[in-house]
């Protein structure tokens, strides 16, 4: 049993978070919260998505998972405007989940969960920095590595207290820091790591801009970013793989 | 003989309804009223336009017909901003129409009309449904069927006096319903015909989202859509054969 | 030695002028000014470029040369909101730019000035007639005769004192006559040469729109585009070889 009651941008929202990564992925849909964990086909990064009940205008569950085509699903909510609201119901008998914007409904076959990737399990980590920048401070530091290199190295100056984003190309180099007083807060801490661009541009395409962003690192460790969104109540969480520095 | 001076975005609204169906068309520029009446080459989808002398700023004809180049006439007038004035004059001579706009003017070579595909009739039928929704409702309906097929059902529930909008993809479906308190008006009638979405999509790229689109509606039967711009001076019906249903 | 700082919108506007023609070009780092001379790999149009101290928030040069690659350090710019400042330094030893925005530091190497095209001199002709419209209407001229034909001519009807920008298609003309009342100013002279359209197009893109562009012309002569920017401390020359008219 699913039915919900959503607002366009919140469902939009939290679509897109996961979809950088997957076209397809499981919905837990918990008796108080929506949770959505994946990792892209080549097990380099991972998102776990939480969407509190409270998030929703109305939401009545009991432990369900449903499989569904990201991208069907966020073209049916590109149909609304943001403050419209979405429902959603889900049909046990056709296994198809009924969405409704308005007099507009659309039927969305749903996809075998046992079908699509298994859910990772993140790991949990006891990364020795954190570092807690905001969404434009990471979109900035990504978009200039971008300009010379595939790769981007995330590390924390101790001495200085700074969170240093650098890449190097074959002729030119990108070098951004983030002061102590730049930032939201920082706890620095032995890290330095490298990542590919690709997946942190996507993992970007999904923080807003002004999100406070809590960054966990480590030295050749995978990173760790979390965000909020849906006032507080929606939870994200990616994780990337470090490719090994050295060569 | 004919000049006229015509504002931009009138001449721009006009030539757009046309453009939609057919690359060139023969233009009848009546002593009243200039008339466009043109078929796709499929013959499935037809326009019947007319723009009232009294839209234009200065309008002078003698019943004459020329052929033009729709994109080209577009392009011209694309030149000028919506406010300006369009001066058009035809050169009997030379067979070329000459367009002014400010200090610009653009010596256009006309078709011969003889080498246009014939204008259709426009079938006069008694269509026994008819629904008066804004243009924006259209384009939803489209934009949400274009998402699951290659096909739209158009339908009148007498019961309910509601119009119904469908589309069965191989997997999703869509369905559009305006009630009577949606629309501007509904003259309820056996009405249930299928049309090739791309032709609606056309058209529907022609109709300003804010107008009131009158369509006339059968069984298996052709759907006829009016609206007017130019503050009511200009008149479009298209009119589109439908799919037969049932395979 | 160099080291300067300047907005972001004004090291913009002085390299799209010269990007329009070159991909790399030598830059003058002149105690008092900074100066750009390149013509495109055709030897058809050229480009003097020269931005006085004064354009900068802080300058201070010693007469070197270096050489540069104009995509990479507009896509640098890019990263800088208009108001921005752009810090800029030469490390002598490793011959690279450092430039700094905010926190953001991109380390540019240059281009060996040797291997560089050699800036051409661009000569002084004694052109009979002179024309000053603003930018916006040689866009508009520009963009009209674009739309019949490669090729645009510019000429100076003496009698009337006015500008005419005319394009002869295959089938269509195109006529933009600028009255001298249209203009900022007008010295009539024999003045008819005939321009790929090409270039203008390119040269057009870095003009304002509300630049005042002194024109310079004759019969089958090249066209000198005189305009200034960044508060009147920027100077750009253009200078366009005609095609011989007649076949």
């Amino acid at each position: 049993m699913f039915t919900a009651i959503v607002s366009a941008s919140t469902l939009r929202d939290a679509l897109d978070s996961v979809s950088v990564l997957v076209d397809e992925c499981k919905i837990r849909l918990n008796e108080d919260e929506l949770v959505i964990r994946a990792v892209d086909p080549a097990n380099v990064g991972m998102v776990d998505l939480t969407l509190e009940a409270a998030a929703f205008e109305a939401y009545e569950a009991d432990g369900g998972v449903i499989g569904v085509n990201l991208g069907r699903l966020e073209d049916i909510a590109s149909m609304a405007d943001s403050g419209d609201l979405i429902h959603m119901e889900l049909d046990e008998e056709t296994r198809k989940l009924e969405v409704r914007i308005d007099g507009l409904s659309y039927t969305l076959a749903l996809i075998d969960p046992d079908s699509i990737r298994e859910e990772p399990d993140i790991p949990d980590l006891d990364l020795p920095a954190e570092i807690v920048p905001e969404g434009a401070q990471i979109d900035r530091g990504i978009t200039a590595a971008d300009m010379v290199s595939d790769y981007i190295q995330l590390r924390v100056d101790e001495a200085e207290e700074s969170f240093v984003i650098e890449a190097e190309g074959d002729t030119d180099d990108v070098d951004f820091v983030l002061e102590r007083e730049d930032l939201v807060d920082i706890t620095p801490g032995a890290a330095d790591s490298l990542f590919s661009l690709d997946y942190l541009k996507d993992m970007n395409k999904a923080i807003p801009n002004d999100a406070e962003v809590r960054v966990e690192l480590g030295d050749d460790f995978p990173v760790k970013m979390h965000y909020d969104f849906a006032e507080g109540l929606g939870h994200v969480t990616f994780m990337l793989a470090p490719r090994i520095q050295g060569d």
